[in-house]
């Protein structure tokens, strides 16, 4: 196993090349729509969902060059929440991975549309794949029992007594529900199932709730420049956040006792797992 | 066969059953989005792009209860573009089937969100559905080659010049490409293809310009109470139409035009295409 630094690097490319290859170039017409959806896509993204999709179907032994568009696609679909998360109606963001955002840069109409087109060429991409259960894997996590309730809630709660059931609820459907598809997806991919699909579903949760309390501790501890976004936006928005519901000191042993869960889980499995538990290390240990 | 008006009633019916019963109840958390998913698809449209796709699988003898999923999701894909397109930053219409639309009942963060949420909840019935190439179909005309490219054009149109060119890549984006699509996944999912799909395109984007032509034509001559939304908006918004680009008769005479050249498609079947006729004939005869 080579160390992750290099093995995020590598999978970051290729994912990249992939994004790039898969979007309509500017000269497609609409241009100003494509170049809305390329800029909001090729902006050098951390790619987490897609490189974990490809990590649990090397778990299976299957190649990163197989499971590409799978990958590709959750990319693609996370993308699209971020454009319209950023709109003035939702959180009201103008800076994102440390440039404008998609409304201030093309208006809010061509925002909405970009992301719509984003979310619809995910699906796309899964149906030229051809796998009908990635598709619903994708849809499920996405959809009003997944990614948009947890949004729906998060909205919701702005402003609200600190509540851990619906802190709970938003992490887990707003982040958790997608890392764990993505985990899925490679893993269904992959052609694995029964114990072993069961197996790594936990562990994608995990690392995924995880996930996102690390981003609550950040927004709160960071500084512009390093998150290229804005830092305390949280408080400003008057978010509900785990360490405002738990405590920052129980925040981070959250996040330690989740991680290490996860990577528990990955025991189980007689498999080598080496890329997955270095990425679950990895997301509790950046800076952004 | 029996009359048209009977045949659109029955199969608006089931439409509406099946929509009933595929989108999550009230009870469903969240309450407030799956609320407004119900209240913007269940609102009495006329369901003409899954009677489309049912009438066209009913040529090959497949029965309506055997297309009834790509028909629904046919119409949810459709109703999420009608809460987006209404938005403020959009065409900003408070009148939609003669009730509020979306973001004015819900606030404009759950218009984004209920539209993401149909959108994906027509994918995940397609992907329960299980036959990529629907997904495919509905996907490619949906997308930033499709549907969200016409709706970009169409915005950005807005206050130019007259231009046929123009107004013809409009149509067809915003309109045709989605019954079109209708008709190709009816027949696809029936099992046809070859010439007979190939006549069935062409038949399905003629009929979707001259409803769009049509569409065009009433908003200028109809009133707010007959169309359930406001009368006269193009003109409002300056939006490019085809009367507009082309004069009153000349719209008219196109609409006739399409519309025969479509039903003479039909006849070059041997098959019994009377409903798609008929349903044709309604398109260009009907008042909103």
């Amino acid at each position: 196993m080579p160390d992750i630094t290099q093995y995020l690097k590598e999978k970051q490319f290729l994912v990249d090349l992939a994004l790039k290859d898969c979007l309509p170039t500017e000269l497609t017409r609409p241009s100003l729509l494509h170049e809305a959806m390329r800029y909001c896509v090729l902006n050098g993204g951390k790619r987490i969902r897609p490189i974990l999709c490809i990590a649990a179907a090397e778990v299976f032994d299957k190649p990163a060059a197989e499971v590409l568009m799978p990958a590709v696609a959750l990319e693609l679909f996370h993308c699209s929440t971020l454009i319209h998360d950023d709109l003035p109606c939702m959180d009201d963001d103008d800076l994102r991975r440390g440039m404008p955002t998609c409304h201030i840069k093309y208006g809010e109409a061509n925002a909405v549309l970009a992301g719509d087109a984003l979310m619809i060429h995910a699906f796309q991409i899964l149906a030229e794949y051809g796998n009908s259960k990635l598709s619903l894997e994708l849809a499920r996590a996405a959809g009003s029992q997944g990614v948009i309730a947890g949004q729906v809630e998060d909205l919701a709660a702005e402003g609200k007594e600190p509540n851990a059931d619906l802190i709970e609820f938003i992490h887990m459907n707003k982040t958790a529900i997608l890392i764990r598809a993505a985990v899925r997806m490679g893993t269904i991919a992959a052609g694995a199932d029964g114990q072993e699909l069961e197996s790594l579903t936990i562990f994608g949760e995990k690392i995924g709730m995880a996930f996102q309390i690390e981003d609550d501790i950040l927004d709160e501890t960071s500084t512009d420049e390093v998150l290229g976004k804005h830092a305390g936006a949280d408080q400003e928005h008057h978010k509900m956040t785990y360490p405002a519901v738990h405590g920052m000191d129980n925040a981070r042993k959250k996040v330690r006792e989740l991680t290490n869960d996860a990577i528990a889980l990955l025991n189980t499995l007689s498999r080598n797992t080496n890329a997955l538990r270095s990425i679950a290390e990895y997301l509790v240990r950046r800076e952004f």
